[in-house]
C-alpha cells in the first residue's frame, strides 16, 4: 500500500493543522459537498473487493485472537455493509444543506441589519470502537455540514479502516476539498491526545460502549455529544389501559434489548398493580423476561426480588425492574433519580396526568402511550441520525445533521457606530424582516 | 436578621435538593412566573432603604479594607441602581415566555405525533464578583426561564447580596414559586464545591474577569457559559471606504475601552495602509490611543513597536495593536489565530470579500462596516441579556433567554410500538403539521 496516508505522529499538531483548514472547508458550496459525497460512494462501490480484503485480514486476526462472537459481527464489513453504506451517503446528498441557513433577519435600524446564520462547529473528534460502518457514516455527515473530521477507530478494525478512509480520501480530494476534511489516526495512546485538543477540537463524538463513553465525558474538557446509560422507564399510571400498556411494555422491552431505548424500569400505579401486573407477567415471562420486583410486587406475581441497585440499571437484557408506586408524583420522582434523561414513557388516558408528567420528567424524550423504542433520528424523521444525546446543552434526544452545525451573527452596516445610539443621535429601531 | 436564611453547610447536598426541586419549577406557569417576578419588583422598591444600609456595610468594609475605586463603584448599590434593576425586572415580565414554545409539531405516523417543546435547563449555578445588581439581573432571568439559580456572590458585596436574596426569596416564595427557586452560598470555598456538582447542576455561568472565568471553563465538567478574553479585530480590505472605516474604528476602540467587544487590533490591507493609517493615527491619537505597530506600519506612522505578544493581547484600555497585511486570506488567518472568536469586522465595499470574511471567520459575530461595540443582547434587540458566549455550542455570541432553555421531544401515541414498524406491517408517514 504505497499510497497509504503516512502515519500520524503528533495528534496535537495535526489537530492544529485540522483547524487551521478548517475554515476553508466552512466555506465550501452545498454543491461541492454534495460532489464529494458522490465521489465517494462510487468509489467505495467500485472497490468493494479492496475493502473486503482488508476486512478479511482484520476478521481472521480478529478470529485467532479469540474475539468475542458479537464483536466479530460488528467488525465484519461485507456487501451488505457495504451497500447499506452507500445507502446512507446518498440518501444524505437528498437531504436539504444543514448550513448557511438564516434563522432570523431582523433591521436594527435604517441600514443596519443582523442575520443569524448556520455554519459548521468546525473540527469533529470521533472516536469508536470496532465497527468500520461507523467511519463511513459519520466521515459523511461531517463532510455534509461543512466539518472536518479526526476518526479514531478500533485497532481490531485497523486494516478495513485504513482501506475505507484511504477511498475516502481520494475520492473527497479529487472532488476538491480540502486535505485537512478527513484525518485518521490509529493508536490507543491518540485517544488521550485527542482529549487534550480543546484548542483544535470543537465537539467529540464517542460511539461505543457505556464505559467508553463516560470515560471521554469525565476526562476532556472538550464538549462530547453522546450518551451512555439509556434507563428508559414506563410508568403505566391508574388510568392506563392495558390494551396499550401490555403491547407497549413488550414491544418497549424486548422488540431490541441491546440498545439505550429498551425499557429497563416499570413503574405501576397502586391501584392498577392487582390488574396490570399479572397481564404483564404472563405477556413477558412468554418472551423469556426476567422480572426483579419491589416487596409490593412480589406479593401480585413472581418474580425475582429487586435488590439494591437494581433500580437504576441498565440491563440491556431480557430483564427489567418492576416496582409499584403511590401515584404519578413518586414515579416522576423516582425516574428522575434513577433514570437517564434518555425517555421515558407514561401510560395513561388522562391528558393532564401526561403533561405533568412531560412537563416534570427531566428526559430528552418524554412519551405517551408509545414505545420508548421511537427514541431514535430515522423514526424521528429526521433523515440521518448523528446519535442521541442526554446532555441538555446544544443538541438533545436523537441528533439530525442540524447537530453538526452552529451559527454566526452576521451583522450589515454602513459605518454605524454605537456612540451614536448611547449619546441618543440615533435609536435602534428593531424590525424583523 | 433573624429571618435571614440559615448558612448553607453542605453545597454538594444543597445542591441536590434544589435539583429535586427543580422538576417543579419546570412546571409553572407563565403567569405564576410572571406574578413572582412583580412580587419581587414591588418588594425590592419597597425596601430599598434596607437595601441601602446593607450596602452601606459592605462599603465601610470596602474602604477600610483599601478596595480599588472601580471595584467600590460596581459595589455601590444605591437609588438607581435600585431603579434600574427594576426597570429590568419589568422589561422581563414584558418580554415573551422562553418555555413551551414548540420548535415543530410533525406526525410520524396516524396517530403518533412528536412534538419538540423548549423546556428549562434546569439547575443553574451563577458565579459573579462584585456587582450586586448582577444578583437581581441573573436572579429574575433564571425565574422567566424556569431555571432554579444557585447563586455565589464575591464577599465584598456579602451584606447587600444577603439582603437582595432575603427579599427575592421571601416575595417568590409567597408568590408560589417553590423552596429551590433561589439559593444563595457565601464563603469562598463554595467555588470549588460547586464546580464539583455536575449530578445536580447542569450549567455555570461566571461573571467577573477573564482570569477567573478562563479558571472555571478549565476546572469543570459542568458546561460554562460565558466568554474570558474579547480580542476584536478590524479588518480594513484593499476597497474599504476610509468614510466608514475612521469612525468605525474610532467607535470599536474608544467608545467604551474597558469592554470585551471593543477592539484590540487594526489589520490593513497593504494596498491602502499608505492612506488609511496616517489618518487612522491622526484621529486616535487626538482621543490619546496608543497604536503599537508591526515593522510596516512603522514605515507608514509613528508608532511603538508591536512586541510578541502584542497581537492576540486585550487591552481593555486606549491602546490598539495594528498591522499591515497582503491581503483578506491573511487577515483571515490572523484572526481565527490570535482572536478571541468573538467578533470581527471587515471594513469593505467589496460583498464579494465581505462573504469571504464573514464564511471563514470563525467567531460569534462577523461583521462589515460597523461597529463591534454592536456585539450585545440589547442591541441584538433581545430584550434582555444573559451574557456573551464564545462556546461555539448552544448559545454563541450575545445570548437572550433562549440561552437559558433547552427542550424536549414530546411523543403522542395511542399504544404504537417499533415491531409494526420493523417487521413492515405498518410505515412511517412523516407530515409536519
Amino acid at each position: 500500500m504505497a499510497d497509504s496516508p503516512k502515519p500520524v505522529r503528533d495528534i496535537a499538531e495535526t489537530a492544529r493543522d485540522v483547524k487551521a483548514g478548517s475554515f476553508r472547508m466552512a466555506s465550501l458550496s452545498e454543491s461541492l459537498r454534495n460532489g464529494a459525497l458522490r465521489a465517494i460512494a462510487k468509489s467505495l462501490l467500485e472497490n468493494g473487493e479492496a475493502i473486503f480484503a482488508a476486512n478479511r485480514e482484520d476478521l481472521s486476526a480478529g478470529a485467532e485472537s479469540g474475539l468475542a462472537e458479537p464483536l466479530m459481527k460488528r467488525l465484519k464489513f461485507d456487501r451488505q455493509k457495504l451497500r447499506d453504506s452507500v445507502k446512507g451517503i446518498e440518501d444524505l446528498i437528498g437531504l436539504p444543506d444543514p448550513l448557511f441557513r438564516t434563522a432570523f433577519v431582523r433591521q436594527l435600524d435604517e441600514g443596519l441589519v443582523l442575520r443569524r446564520v448556520t455554519c459548521p462547529i468546525g473540527v469533529i473528534g470521533v472516536i469508536f470502537e470496532s465497527r468500520p460502518d461507523a467511519l463511513v457514516q459519520i466521515a459523511s455527515l461531517c463532510l455534509k455540514s461543512g466539518n472536518c473530521a479526526i476518526l479514531k477507530g478500533g485497532s481490531e478494525a485497523a486494516a478495513t479502516n485504513r482501506e475505507l478512509f484511504r477511498l475516502i480520501r481520494d475520492a473527497g480530494l479529487g472532488a476538491g476539498l480540502p486535505e485537512s476534511f478527513l484525518t485518521l489516526v490509529e493508536t490507543r495512546a491518540d485517544i488521550g491526545a485527542l482529549m487534550g485538543c480543546h484548542e483544535s477540537i470543537d465537539l467529540l463524538i464517542p460511539r461505543g460502549s457505556n464505559e467508553f463513553v463516560r470515560h471521554i465525558m469525565d476526562h476532556s474538557s472538550i464538549p462530547v455529544m453522546g450518551h451512555s446509560d439509556g434507563i428508559c422507564h414506563i410508568y403505566a399510571d391508574k388510568s392506563a389501559d392495558p390494551g396499550k400498556a401490555i403491547p407497549v411494555i413488550r414491544d418497549a422491552k424486548t422488540q431490541y434489548v441491546a440498545v439505550c431505548n429498551a425499557v429497563e424500569c416499570l413503574l405501576v400505579h397502586r391501584d392498577i398493580a392487582e390488574s396490570l401486573l399479572p397481564a404483564v407477567h404472563a405477556d413477558l415471562t412468554r418472551l423469556d423476561v426476567t422480572l426483579r420486583g419491589c416487596p409490593e410486587t412480589l406479593k401480585i406475581i413472581p418474580a425475582i426480588p429487586a435488590e439494591e441497585g437494581d433500580f437504576g440499571r441498565e440491563y440491556l437484557d431480557y430483564t427489567m425492574a418492576v416496582k409499584v408506586v403511590d401515584g404519578i408524583d413518586e414515579a416522576i420522582g423516582h425516574i428522575n433519580r434513577f433514570g437517564s434523561h434518555h425517555t421515558d414513557c407514561i401510560i395513561t388516558e388522562d391528558a393532564e396526568a401526561a403533561e405533568r408528567f412531560m412537563l416534570m420528567v427531566d428526559s430528552a424524550g418524554v412519551y405517551q402511550n408509545c414505545s420508548t423504542r421511537f427514541a431514535d433520528g430515522f423514526r424521528y424523521g429526521f433523515g440521518a441520525e448523528v446519535g442521541v444525546s442526554t446532555g441538555k446543552l446544544h443538541a438533545r434526544g436523537p441528533v439530525g445533521l442540524d447537530g453538526l452545525v452552529t451559527y454566526k451573527y452576521r451583522l450589515y452596516g454602513g459605518g454605524h457606530v454605537v456612540a451614536d445610539y448611547a449619546e441618543g443621535r440615533r435609536s435602534f429601531n428593531f424590525r424583523d424582516l
